[in-house]
C-alpha cells in the first residue's frame, strides 16, 4: 500500500539527518562479537542461577536492582518447581493477576460458578471481563460445550515424483493399524485419532491428529509422530528422498485456515440469552445498539480480512494462559473464531465459537506454583478437568465480547480506558 | 471437514454413557446464580486485596496455599507498582524467566550484543533461542531495521445510503487539517499520520494511523480517535445514523490481511548471512538440509492457509512480551510474517519480516518491577528505545527460526524436547 | 488503505465539476420504470426469439446490425441445440477460438498428444500456451493425475440452541445409511461420498460431497441434497427452526479455504522435468532465471494474500471452459493452486496442483454444437472422459505457467503482448 | 483433511483393479512425441486457418463436422475482426446468449433501463437474473456508483541486502516525477496514479496503479510499467541483482487480499430498498426469510473462508464478460465482495460492493462482432462508457444475489433448476 512510501521516506530522512549513508551501512554490517556469552544450563540449581547473574551484572546495562526483582526469595526457594520448564533461569516475571466473576457456566463439563484469574498489565481488562461475567451470570449463566478434540502434527515427505508419492500414500493407508500402534506405544494418555495424507504433487503431508486428554499435549504429539514416522521409514518400500517430523502443515503456534476449519485443540462453543433489562442494568446499553454494533463490526472483520469474525478473544486467552501456566504462544493460534448476536423479541442470543482452544490442566506450566494456585481457585487443577477448563475459557471469552461490544456500542469505551489507566498515566494518554 | 463427524459422535456416545439426554439438557440450561460475586475494585490497596482473598477462600475450591503463592511478600510490598495496570488484584503470576544470548544486533537503531530475557514454561525454548543467537552472532550478528511505524484505530459510521456516505467522506477529506488538529490536541507523544476512508456502500470506516513513539500506544490512539470523531460529529453537516469509535476494522488484537499488508505497530525486518561452517558447528546441520526444510515448510504454510509463512514467531513474542511487560494479547496480531532462506555458493541468507510488531518501552506494563528489570538487562527501558527494542525482538524471532529449522532439518527436534522436559515428566511424554 | 482517499476525492471533484450535489442526489434516487420489460421465455422457439428482437429494436440504442450478428443463420438453425441451457435466448456470443499444442499428456487417465482449443480475445494467450506445450512435449510430456473427486453442497440448519443442534447431529450421524439412500435414489450417475456436520453453536452445516462421474454435476448435487434434507425433515425428531438446501458453506462459484484444502471437483496435479537445453531452445531463458523468478513471485503471492501461489491458471481455465461448454463462472473457484519449481543439477522439476477443478464431458453446455466440436478435437467428448479431460486441463495450466514465467524471467513479456496485439491497436497501447 | 485418505484409496484401488503398478509407472513416465505439431500463426488469414484444419483432421479424433461447427460462414467472413485478439484461430466458440431485464440503474454514471445480455450454458441463470432485475426495477431501480479506479502492475527488484533495498526505495521516492513521466510517455489514455514500494527484507515490490480510462487496460499498464522500470534501471545508482516487470504482487488474474482491500479495476457498489409487497410479488418470499438466509449464508462464507461474503457474483460476471468481450479470466479476481441485507420496518436495504471490477468498453475483445452488438444493446460501446458499464454489471450482480437468496430462502431453488434444465436432461439429473 501507499503506507510504505511515506513511512520509509520519513525514516530515511530522519536517518539522513542523524548520520551519513556510510554510517548507516556501517551500522547494518556484520561485526565480530565482543561480549562473552553467558553459559546456558538446564539444571536449575542455585549456583547456576547466581553465576549467570554475576555474568549479567558485569555488563554495564544491568542495574543492581534487577537481580532482587527477578530472583526474589520465593523464586529462590522454589527453583525446583521450574525444573523441566525452562533453561538458564534467572528468576521469574511477575505479572499482576486480578480476579473476575464469578461467571456461572452451564457446560457439558463445567458446572458451577467460577472466579477467573486473569494475569495482565492492561488497565480496564479485568473490570471489563468482570462486568460481562456478571451480566451473563444474571441471565442464568453461560451454556458451553467442548465439541471436538484433536492436536495436530504433520510430518512431510518428499519423493522423486508423484508416482512414488502415490504409492507411498497407498502403503501408509494399507498399514494404518501398524502405524497407529507405533504411535500409541509412546503414550498412555494420548490417542492418535486421525492419519490423513495431503498430496501436493511429489510432496506428501501426513496429518496426525491426537486426543491429548488433559494435557495441552504438543510434546506428546511430537514424540508419537516421530515413532510413527520411524515405523514408516523402517518398513515402507517406497522411501522418501527426505522427510521431516513436522513440515509446517500442522499450524503449531500460528493461525491457519486448516486449523480454523478442522479444529486444533478443543473446539469449544458458548452462548447466553440476555433480556433487554439485563443489558440495560449490567451493560448500560440496549440490544438495539449492540446489534447495530455487531452488524458493523462483522463487516469490519470481513473487509479487513480476519480469520473468522470476533473482537478480542486474545485478551481473555493471554490473561488466563499466563495465570494458569498455559503456553501463551498459542494465543497466536487460539485467538480466532466467530462471535454472533441473534436478536429476537425482547432478547438476544449471544454466542462465541473457538475452534482452536489449546489448553491443559496437567503438564506444561500448570504445575508451577502460581499456575497451580490459579487453577486451584477455579477448582480445575489436574487430570479430568481440561474439558471443563476449556468451557470456562470460552465463557470468559464470551463475557469479554459482551462487555467490549457494550462499551463500544454505548460510547463508554474510551472513557473506561481513560479512567482506569489514570492512576498510572499523568498528564496525557500513553 | 469430516472431523466433526467422528469427534461429535464420540462425544455424544461418551455423554450418553454417562447420563441420559434429559440430564444433558439440564446441565446446559440457564440456572440462577448461587454464589455471591467478589467486589471488584480499582484501588490497589492492601485491604481490598486481602478482603478479596477472604471471599475467595470462603469457597471450598480455593486451597489455603493459593494466597501465599500469589500474594507473596514482594507482591504485597509492591502493590502500588501495579496500580493503573489492573483491577481487583489478588497477586502476581510468576512465570519462570530464562536468559538467552547475547545476540549481536546490527540495527538501524539497536547496536550491540543483547542478553534477551524470555519468560516461558515451555521446555527447550530458551535453549533453542540461545543456540540460534549464538549461531547468528558467530556470523557477525543480525542486521535489523524498523521500516515503518503506525498503530491503527478505525471508527465506523453508518448512513442512510451511499450518497450520504459519499458526501461524508468528501467533507472529511476537505477537513483533514481540522481533524488532525483535534486528534493531535489529545497527545504530546503520539502523532496521527494517516486518515483514510474505506467505503462499503452506506458504511464508512476511517482508518486512523498513529505514530505512537515509544509507547505501544493503543490507548493513546483510542483517545485521539475519539476526539477526532467528536470533531466530526460536532461539525460535519452529514450526520451518521450511528457510529462507533472502533468498528473492528483496525485489527486490534487479531491478525488480519489489512494489518499484514499495511503494517500495524512497527514493520521490522532482520537478516543474517551464515556460512556452511557456522551452520555445521552451531546448528549441527547443513545449508542443504535447511534449504530443503524451508522449501517444504513454505509449501506447508501456503497449503494450510497461514498469513505469511513462518515457523514460530509466537514463541519469541510471547516469551519476550511476558518478560518485558508488553501486551501478551498482541501475540495474536504480531505473530505473522515471512521467513526466508536464500541460498548461494557456500552460504545462505536467512531473513524474517514482521509487519505488525506492537511493542513499547514506556507505558503499559513496562513499568512493573520485573518488566523494568528485564528491559534494563537489555538496556532498553524508557523513552527513545522502542525502535531498538523492536529490532532486538525481530532478531530473536530470527534466532528462533534458525534454531527450529536446524532442529527439524537434522532430526534433533523430538529429542531436544524429550530430553529438556525430562526433569518434569516421568514415565511418559506429556 | 490510503487509496480510497485520493480516488474518492478525485471522483467527487469530477462530479462537482459536472453537476451540483442536488443533481447527484437526483441521479442516485429511485425512479419509476419507464420501459416495458421484454417477455422472458424458456421455450427456445424461433418466434419467441424474433419477438424478443423486435422488442429490443424498439429501443433506440439497439442498432440494426446487432440482430444478424448475434442471431446468425447457424444459430437460427441450431436453436434446438440450446434448449435447456438458457432462457430468453437472442443468439450466440462468438468467441474466437485458437488451437495450441499438441501437448503430450502422460496421465493416469489421459494418454497421448492433445490439441487444446482455447477461446479467448486476449492477444498472445494462445501463442504463449502453445510455446509452453511445445517445451513440455519436447521434454517427454506432462505427467498428470486426478487425485480426488468430490463436488460439495452444504445445507444449513438453525436450531434454538446448541443442545438441539447437538442432538440433531447425533441423529444425522446415526441415520447416515438412510440419508445416503435418500440422496442416492435421485441419481444413477452421482454418488454421495461424504456427509460431515460442521457446528457453529446453534447452526449446523452438513457438508455433502458427491462423486459426479463425468458431469460437472452441481445440479445433480442440489437435487440429491434436497432429497437428503427432505428425508431429515420427514424423520428427524429434532426439527430445525429454519433450514436451507445450500447455506453458502459449499464454496459454489467462489474460492474458499475449505475448497482449497479439501478439494471441490477434481483435485488434479501435473508435472514435467525440463533440462537446461530445452529451457534455452523452447523458452529462451535459463533455469536459473526461472528459479529466481519463481522465488520472487512466490513471495509476491504470499505477501499479497492469494489462495495458494500461482501465476495465471485463470487464463487457461477461462479459455478451455468457454471452448468446451464448461461453466465459466467456475473459474472463480477453480483458479487457485500451487505452482512450484524444484531445481536440480542441470534440470528443473516444474509442477502445478489444482485442488478445485470442476469439469465435465457430459451435461451442462458440453452438448452445444461448438463445445462438442472442441471436445471432439480433444477426443474427450462424452461419458468416461472427465478424468482425462481434467488432466489435459491441468497440463494446459502447467504449460501456461511455464511460458509466462519464461517470458517474465527473460524480459520478453512486455514485447510479446505489444507485438501480438499490434494488429488491433494502433497509435498506442490499450 | 481426511478426504484425501478415502479418495486416494479408492483411486488406487480402481487403478490396481485395472492394471498392475508397472503399467501405472509406464503411463506416467515421459515419452517421446509422436505427433507433428500444428504450425502456429498470428496472421489470421483464411489459408492459415484452413491449413490448420487440414492438419487437425489428419488426426483420427477430429470428426468432419467439427470444422463447419467452429468455422461457420460468418466466422469465415469476419476473420479480420479477430485479428489482434488471438493466434492460430480455427473458428469461434458459440455461447448461447439470453437477455434479462431491463434493470433500472440510477448510477453516478449509468442512468436508465438496461437490457443485459448474458452468455451462458447454465439453465435457469438468465431467468433468475431477469427475476431479480424486475424486482429491483419495480422498487425504483438500483442505485450504483463507481467509487475508485486503478489497475495494478507490480515489478519486483531483488538486492544484495536490506541496505541496498532501502537506498533503492529512497531513490525511487525522490525521483517519482521522472518515473511518472517515463510511464506516462507510453500512453495517452492511461494515467499512473500511485507508485508505492513494499519492502520484504532485500526484495522491493513497486505497486504501480493506473487509471486506464475506458479500457480494461492490463496491457497498457504493462507497457507503461516496463518504461518506468527501464527509467529506474537507466538512472538509479542502486542497481538490483535481478528484477522482473511483474512479480506476482499485482493480483493479475487472481483474487488476493491486497486487491480485495485496495481495489483493482473499478470498486463499484450498488443497492436497492425493497418493500415487503415487492419481495412477496416478485420474489415469492418474505423479508424475514431472506434476512434469515443472509444471516446463515454470511456465517457459511465466514467459516468456509471466502474473500468477502457473497453468493454468486461469478455467474453474472462470466455471462456478461463472455457476451461483451471482456477478459473472462478476470472472473477469478472480480468475483469477490460483500453482499448485505439491512432490515428495517417493512422494508430491507440490499447491497453489493465489488472492489475489483475489471471492465472496458474499448479495446480487448469489445470490438469483436458479437461483443460489440451486446455492448450496443446496452448502449455502452466505446469511449466514455466504462464507468456506466461497471455500474450496470454491479446492478446485475445485485439482481442475481436477490434472486438466488429469494429462491434459497423460499425453497424454490432446487425446483427451478430441475424444471429449467428438464428439456436437456431426460431420465435423471445431471
Amino acid at each position: 500500500m501507499a503506507r510504505d512510501a511515506n513511512s520509509i521516506s520519513e525514516y530515511l530522512d530522519t536517518l539522513r539527518g542523524r548520520m551519513p549513508v556510510e554510517d548507516i551501512r556501517a551500522r547494518l554490517a556484520p561485526k565480530p562479537s565482543e561480549r562473552k556469552g553467558i553459559r546456558p544450563f538446564t539444571d536449575i540449581r542455585r549456583e547456576n542461577v547466581e553465576r549467570t547473574w554475576d555474568q549479567l551484572e558485569e555488563s554495564a546495562s544491568t542495574p543492581s536492582n534487577a537481580r532482587p526483582a527477578l530472583l526474589d526469595p520465593e523464586t529462590r526457594r522454589d527453583l525446583d518447581a521450574y525444573s523441566g520448564n525452562i533453561e538458564t533461569l534467572i528468576g521469574t516475571a511477575k505479572v499482576p493477576m486480578g480476579i473476575a466473576g464469578p461467571v456461572r457456566v452451564n457446560g457439558l463439563n463445567a458446572q458451577g460458578e467460577y472466579h477467573v484469574p486473569l494475569a495482565t498489565c492492561e488497565a480496564a481488562l479485568v473490570a471489563s471481563y468482570h462486568r460481562g461475567m456478571r451480566a451473563a451470570t444474571a441471565a442464568g449463566g453461560v451454556t458451553a460445550a467442548v465439541l471436538t478434540r484433536g492436536v495436530m502434527r504433520s510430518p512431510g515427505f518428499a519423493f522423486a515424483n508423484e508416482i512414488s508419492a502415490g504409492l507411498f500414500v497407498d502403503w501408509v493407508l494399507r498399514n494404518r493399524d501398524m502405524l497407529f500402534a507405533a504411535a500409541q506405544a509412546t503414550t498412555r494418555h494420548g490417542r492418535l485419532t486421525e492419519l490423513s495424507p495431503h498430496i501436493e504433487n511429489e510432496v506428501v503431508f501426513l496429518l496426525c491428529r491426537y486426543d491429548t486428554a488433559d494435557a495441552s499435549g504438543q510434546n506428546m504429539c511430537t514424540i508419537a509422530t516421530d515413532a510413527l514416522c520411524n515405523a514408516i521409514i523402517s518398513h515402507c518400500p517406497v522411501q522418501p528422498e527426505h522427510w521431516f517430523v513436522e513440515a509446517n502443515f500442522s499450524s503449531d503456534k500460528k493461525a491457519s485456515a486448516l486449523a480454523f476449519l478442522s479444529g486444533r485443540g478443543r473446539k469449544t462453543t458458548a452462548s447466553v440469552v440476555l433480556e433487554e433489562a439485563i443489558v440495560k442494568r449490567h451493560l448500560r446499553t440496549s440490544i438495539d445498539r449492540m446489534d447495530k454494533y455487531v452488524r458493523m463490526s462483522s463487516l469490519g472483520g470481513i473487509v479487513s480480512g480476519t480469520m473468522g469474525v470476533q473482537g478480542h478473544y486474545a485478551n481473555a486467552l493471554a490473561a488466563i494462559f499466563i495465570a494458569t501456566g498455559q503456553d501463551a504462544a498459542c494465543v497466536a493460534e487460539c485467538a480466532v473464531g466467530v462471535t454472533r448476536l441473534e436478536r429476537s423479541e425482547g432478547s438476544m442470543r449471544f454466542s462465541v465459537t473457538l475452534p482452536n482452544l489449546l489448553v491443559g490442566t496437567v503438564g506444561g506450566g500448570t504445575g508451577t506454583p502460581t499456575a497451580r494456585a490459579a487453577l486451584d481457585i477455579l477448582g480445575l487443577y489436574g487430570a479430568g478437568n481440561a474439558d471443563a477448563f476449556a468451557e470456562v475459557v470460552a465463557a470468559t471469552c464470551l463475557a469479554g465480547e459482551l462487555s467490549i461490544i457494550a462499551a463500544l456500542s454505548s460510547g463508554q469505551f474510551t472513557g473506561a480506558h481513560h479512567k482506569l489507566a489514570r492512576t498510572r498515566i499523568s498528564g496525557e494518554a500513553q
